[in-house]
């Protein structure tokens, strides 16, 4: 794995165009003994063709045994080494329902839940409120106002919120203030630093306000805050790539994770149809396109295998429209694998594809999959190695050294 | 990869021979979809014979999407982190030429340009002259000189020289002076870290000096100075893996890359036959040979697949005569690869094979090249990996830990 110094005095610029496509979740695992994994049973004769042509290989995320979630999975299909550059929870959170952070801010997770008469919480969640009580109960606590300080608090979901503090010189370095258990009172925000006292002080205040407004709640009286963190402050795709860079991303959370590297992102995408749309469009403006299509995901924490495959194979379909574009390079890869049979993000290695027309070695493999890409040209290898070999294969990468 | 301290420490002697045979440029890619590589082209039966008995795999020179310039490339395969140990272009440029660097040279490469009336560049190459003209304009630079300081100057090629500086406590830590633009003013040398003024002041006067003796030149009447830097200091050869190393290159690069890491140079060779009868004639008085053969690189850069493919044939040749010499290990590979389509050197993995009679694991291969490579007892690894595998099968490395 190259160090981000090194490749960015290396990349230089070409007339060349790149498309990253991740099937969230893509990699999986057999549905039964020496069975086909999801992508295997998938009927894919696009990826096929291209696993044929190209080259293809397995990516680890992060190392064995890890299994990373979607933050640290994207972190390294876009090059950074995700177990140095932390996204924090927070951050997550606020992306995640796409807010745009700036370096001022400063976010955290927060959870509405149920306390006793002597504030000891009964319930971590408030009894599961639906999001629709998350909306109102966040609606009134926009009108908590702090000295200097701008405050955002935004619903998420069901019992979850996300709030950022905004202003100059605020630290991320608090304590959380879940206990984890019930039966123990929320704990105050503490400083875990030196001169972070002012911003504990702010986060105190603002959680006794909180407390106020909330007391006469039936269940969701009082709330906890975690994961305080500042935005990671990535080198962007524009510096150290020299990339100009698009986002087609339908969620939230991949829109957020793509504009923390700087991506642009492009608005109003709902499905798989509108973002190859939205790539044709875009195809002059840009030099390197992030598609990002979530479903295989979903399904494989659902645990349906065939509904996988199928998800898999309607990104197959749409392959042609964007091979019509000639790419300089396609990878096709995986944030991370999610099988169907572990209902769960995995640390299992990726299936990744590069098509590079005339430049890559030969396969001798028989399409696209997990089996298959064991015998790949590319072997097995960091996903933070995709980036370098996208930008070398699309004629952006000096040489190293004389 | 191994810490070299580990290494270092591991070490030990005996009775044996290595030969690391290095075709340069080795790696390829196919002429055309589904067909061979250079070196599958190649009609290689004593490789391949080699390949089937051993082990083969791939060697990584630097990092997937990182292609390696030969110091990089080589410095991998000596075993040192060629991203650690950095070999600036001002040595490389006086190594290639084979001047013999002391820890006291500063050593820069310049560029003779032309100057308009107002100094303002009009050709960065100075229209390209001819080597007879640089090494007559050379010639006239010998004769400056600077207070306390030893100065070196040789012509390399065209409008390209070496220059040194010789003098206790001099600095690398210095500015380029070539505005990489025309229409610009060749720039001062400036210090680049405080108490290096000394060696800026020094590196303006040569410049000063240089630009009077130019100044009626029709073309050739500047000159700019680039990539100043020091020897990278590597621990040799007889330090660090108690070898006595010889060096059986024919090219100044290559026996300056290897005179760096402390080997002795067989001198006056000129051909792949002398380089084997040297080969022999030092073999009772070496531990370790490097075997350097240029020419796969350069056809490769040329674009020409099969003159690159009978270059390694040429190679395959001579093979025989190396095996009689019964070395108890012999590696065969390239210091990055140089595919003929993509005329340059690439970051693709390098073909490496492993003979050392009797204790390699089995190779499920029918010979030597990129795709058999990949099913290889080897895998793929890190080019630095080479040397402590060499000397393992050399029974020169004792056990790690009781």
């Amino acid at each position: 794995m190259a160090d981000l110094n090194l490749i960015r005095e290396l990349v230089t610029t070409a007339d060349t165009k790149i498309v990253l496509l991740v099937l969230d979740g893509l990699g999986g695992l057999p549905c039964g003994p020496g069975g086909p994994t999801e992508l295997e049973f998938a009927r894919t004769p696009n990826l096929d063709k291209l696993a044929r042509a190209g080259a293809i290989g397995l990516s680890m995320p992060i190392a064995n045994g890890i299994a990373p979630g979607s933050g640290p999975g994207h972190l390294a299909l876009f090059g950074y080494d995700p177990v140095k550059f932390l996204v924090g929870r927070g951050v997550l959170e606020s992306v995640g329902i796409g807010l745009q952070l700036t370096p001022d801010d400063v976010a955290a997770r927060g959870n509405f839940c149920s306390v006793d008469d002597n504030m000891l919480i009964t319930d971590r969640r408030a009894g599961r409120i639906p999001t629709e009580k998350c909306v109102e109960l966040v609606t009134m606590l926009k009108t908590i106002t702090l000295p200097g300080v701008e405050v955002i608090v935004e619903a998420v979901q069901d019992y979850r919120f996300a709030l950022i503090f905004r202003a100059p010189i605020l630290s991320d370095k608090l304590s959380e203030t879940d206990p984890q258990k019930v039966g123990l009172t929320p704990l105050p925000v503490k400083a875990l630093a030196p001169q972070v006292r002012h911003t504990a002080d702010l986060a105190n205040e603002w959680i006794a306000k909180a407390r106020e407004m909330l007391k006469n709640e039936k269940s969701a009286n009082m709330l906890t805050l975690r994961g305080w963190a500042k935005e990671p402050r990535l080198p962007g795709f524009a510096d150290l790539y020299k990339l100009r860079s698009a986002a087609i991303a339908v969620y939230p959370m991949y829109k957020g994770l793509a504009s923390l590297v700087g991506m642009t992102l492009i608005p109003d995408l709902h499905n798989l149809d509108e973002q190859i749309k939205a790539l044709v469009n875009n195809w002059a403006k840009y030099d390197f396109f992030f598609v990002h299509y979530k479903y295989a995901d979903g399904r494989g924490e659902d645990g349906k295998f065939e509904d996988k495959a199928a998800e898999i194979e309607k990104v197959d379909a749409a392959l042609p429209r964007i091979l019509d574009l000639k790419p300089d390079v396609l990878i096709v890869t995986g944030d991370h694998s999610t099988p169907a049979v572990w209902k769960a993000h995995s640390w299992h290695p990726v299936p990744t594809l590069i098509h590079a027309p005339g430049f890559t070695r030969r396969n001798d493999v028989s399409g696209f999959g997990e089996t298959e890409c064991l015998k790949g040209a590319l072997g097995q290898f960091q996903a933070t190695d995709i980036m370098p070999m996208a930008l070398a294969y699309a004629k952006r990468m000096n040489k190293f050294g004389a």
